[in-house]
């Protein structure tokens, strides 16, 4: 039994490639080596380090020859990869710049802003992705808005109203929060640097001007430290939480409308069974009421790490690191298997008991 | 044993009375009838019932004596409070305009509306509280400001810093997210008006009218009927929890601030013991902790609710009721009780082993 | 408005007023009254006190005419009742015995085995209720249980079976779980002694014996200390969410068979609307399904109460007490409400698209 | 960039090769091979197949070289691997015998059952791991039992102790747990057959004593269809996030005693800083705090799972894939973890300012 895919099985339900390779190793690599770079271009500018240290450091980023599991061995060391990767980049940049390597920054820097980097990527393919929904659900209104159904209350027929009717209730939400993701956006997508305590004690007073020109070149917000005031970082997870129990409410009428008595609803290439071939199983819409329930209690386990001890707590940041990014894969996952439910939706008149509206 | 108190013992720990109270029996009648008069009064503005039947229902809003036995019995029954409550009101109203009370309108339509009268009130309240407590900091700031202490990361004792360093770990992140709030609370307080199934179909063509009206004299948004929408529920229950969470953080860090060991600070008035006198313990410090864990959770519990099936779905509504008001008391709690921990609290410089900065 | 419930309106549908009495101020005072009185009984019994100083207190504790608002106060102060209560308890019992008043114990001996007392007594409730509604599902199977019903796998109708399997599948983990509860009760409803720190180091050597005699006199097992090893707590919690999960199925099922175009069941006296008097809304049956999401995500809180620090965590303690209870007050609502669906639920033949199984 | 470990980097921190291997791919496809092996052979006994054709079923299933992408795109498309799968089972296996695969059964009867095969290999390493575990206790306790420290309550200096004392409060619960697991087990793995709705309708009358024959053969408990009362996995769940809050607590304990000020406690080979060599920081122990709060969070998610509508809910099923193997494998993880943290432990006469007890 060979050639099995590296990414699990179960992927091919719930995963999302294109977020997935956003949180693998390679990717945090890549991130934390931009953002070391960055770091070394803007102390040079600000004249912490010669400019001929920023350019070597810059150059040995880009050209990095990990050894992984050195990076592997340290990681569970020091509980963060950082120690580890500045070990192997001094020895990358060498005599005699080594020493301007990741100077004045701690690991959380570096880690952070990384991570900050990656969410940006990430807002922007949920956010296309929301509004390819968003357009997919007034299409779908446009083609089968005029189709009547019967509108349900406390799961009984209550009475009759239009697919539109139905649609505008999946949409609205959907577009108000894609309208908060452009304001949420700017304001947690921010740069981190605060130095071993988050006093920007290390940068010979040139702290603001690095991290004003970190933000700049990363195109991340400008912020003060906030190495232990995850607020940002609860507040994209409670949006992620969001959207996927938006979706879920799609997932959950959409099953609801396709059952066998109701029939208000098909979806085109609906799922089979291994012992009943007559049956066509909802199974994108049950994949998005099990992704909403997924994401309400990763939630409630991601604001634990509100309580961020101290100026930074290992407990708290490794329980972010376990959450976040499952909740943005799921997410992501959810967005588009919305648009291939919306796609394959069809609303068909309901013929239910209910009087008219 | 008579003469207990009729809130619960544990209330005097981490109840909240003022908040409490917006979400008592009475509170929520009297903002059921209140919509019910707006209700009345916009439908007249806009020619659907007599401006006589407005004034009458009005009359009566104000002056009504509710069974409440048979308001409990009919919240039992119809799991929801407004049917029995219509028919009372209807009663009290008396011929000729009974039949214009609740026009249009359904159960959802009176209740959230009248839940967001309430959440308003919260909202100011606990905007207060955050400012007060802002204020607080930035006084603790300047009077305890410059005593050195010992930062630690991972639990462990880096390098010295301030205490007014330490303040603002905890100070900003609440200064931005009662921004957060200023943002939040116009858009989320909106009256909800629906009908039966979500379409303001009930209302002669009027709807839109009659929710503008309704949101004017109410003090509230503005809004399309969001009946199965649960976006606004689920955001400020994560602004709840966001809040509780850096309350918490604060917390965390007073109880190890204070530990014996460190000495970094006390609070006058700290606890005491059944069994050991010379201990001064960290309530307050603790409640914040036990307060954050426990609205993390509720936030996880809340969030299932948005999968909100259909036009109205009594399971996912319960669920918010069971859960919301709790959130919004215990956050109350939280930031009373942050206040009182920081103006009780003195820094004290830390004598640990921390090298200088 | 005068004259409103003491009790929230919304405890006509979640609430349950056998086991709240139980969660009440009067009734955790007199079962920590009873956990004194029981603690002198057995130290007089081992020597530790005199025979006349437990006579002396358990007269004291029986007569007990509590200053309630010094109660609260020591309370909000102290982050635990017990040192006001022993200052009043002392006060009570005078000279020459105040002094044998809570010798060597701790507040966490009297709290949580006057915990254990109560929840002893919840369980029986649970379990008697639970029994109650395994037979009521047998009895609905032998009325009910030839009438030929759809199954449905994933939202669609599968195959045909009958009424009584489909109550088998409700029946069935309910029962298994009565017996799992039979296994557990007697292993976690156990006293708690420890003094100060946990070590019995303050009882002069006895304190396995006066532990082993209070377990005795209070119907409790007796173990050793276990002050800050909250497993019994949480097993007791997981029971309570596994529970109102099975209750949540049986809601989910119940709602879906009443469903308007499946029409397989029908409740006796269902729930009415607002605006829609045709509809018979299924109110039990949400309510279940309500009170499964509520309390799973209070398992995921109170289980972080497990982190319990040190020889006493007053977060974790605190947070158990905000949560397990309205757990064991939500769980008795739905087995209560569970009896009541069943007792008045009629399986209908369903005549769905089926094919013949 | 090239090289980069196909486990993701993270994995190193928190992750757990010989559980994850149970989880992976290959293993799920090995299990639901060994299912449909088992059930060909129990049914050629139960006479349903002829033992020619359970032979040859055999045979294929222990030579199958599976088509993977064309598995990933039947799970994509059904929601669930085995209608793909036993497609190509049938296909291995050829005429005359295609018929006989799969005969009677339904896809969560192999799903289903193949869990439980690895479950059954994840507890006994959980166990092992377990009982390692206390051993090492028991050890550390022999080691340095005698290490006077001070115990802390309410995080305050409370009263002397010994190292003994400390160490008991771990052993003790995880001791119980053990104990626990024990009686659990048994109990929960088990053998799920049912067939398309979970009436054992489509074996013939056989499907008892073919349920029985599989349990034999695969180590399982032989029990009633359990599809869609899914207690079983609940209760493993529930004992999977206890045993990660029994480690969170040691691992809040030993980050408390480590802490510099303390110094009650050290950790050979702890964590370093990128920007701060002097520090060494505990990183297992930090580890074991953030598992226990995720594993609790987690909980919270998969008891919603629970409420599983109908006869199979393919959103509550698939909730259950996304949560129960990381909840495994972070126990595990805990487990091994707590096990080298108390390995490298040495517990250190504490001087803190606790008065003698």
């Amino acid at each position: 039994m060979t050639g099995a895919p590296s990414r699990p099985l179960l992927s091919a339900l719930v995963g999302d490639e294109e977020v997935e390779a956003l949180f693998s190793s390679e990717a945090e690599l890549a991130a934390l080596l931009e953002v070391e770079a960055a770091l070394a271009e803007a102390e040079a500018k600000a004249g912490l380090i010669g400019a001929d240290a920023a350019v070597r450091i810059g150059d040995a980023c880009r050209d990095f020859s990990p050894d992984w599991n050195a990076l592997a061995k340290g990681l569970a060391r020091d509980g963060v990869v950082v120690p580890e990767l500045v070990r192997q980049l001094r020895d990358a940049v060498g005599e005699p710049h080594r020493g301007a390597v990741h100077m004045g920054a701690t690991s959380q820097d570096i880690v952070d802003t990384g991570l900050m980097l990656r969410l940006r990527r990430v807002v922007a393919i949920l956010s296309g992705r929301l509004e390819a929904l968003v357009i997919a659900l007034e299409e779908a209104s446009v083609r089968d808005g005029a189709v009547p159904l019967t509108a349900h209350t406390r799961m009984q027929a209550a009475l009759a109203f239009t697919a539109a009717d139905k649609i505008e209730t999946w949409r609205a939400p959907l577009a108000r929060q894609a309208g908060a993701l452009r304001a949420l956006a700017p304001r947690i997508l921010a740069v981190q640097l605060g130095g071993p305590v988050g006093t920007r004690g290390s940068f010979d007073g040139k702290g603001d001007a690095i991290a004003g020109t970190m933000a700049d070149m990363l195109g991340l917000a400008d912020a003060p430290c906030w190495h232990s005031g995850r607020d940002r970082i609860a507040e994209l997870a409670a949006w992620l939480s969001l959207i996927s129990g938006l979706l879920g409410k799609i997932g959950q009428d959409v099953a609801l409308m396709t059952q066998s008595e109701v029939g208000a609803a098909g979806i085109s290439g609906a799922g089979g069974s291994s012992s009943m071939p007559h049956k066509a199983n909802p199974v994108p819409a049950e994949v998005l009421v099990a992704l909403a329930r997924f994401n309400a209690g990763l939630l409630g386990a991601l604001n634990q790490a509100l309580v961020h001890e101290n100026e930074r707590s290992g407990a708290a940041w490794t329980l972010e690191w376990l959450v976040l990014p499952q909740m943005a894969v799921t997410t992501a996952t959810g967005l588009a298997t919305a648009l291939r439910l919306v796609k394959s939706l069809r609303i068909l008149p309901s013929g239910g008991r209910a009087r008219p509206g």
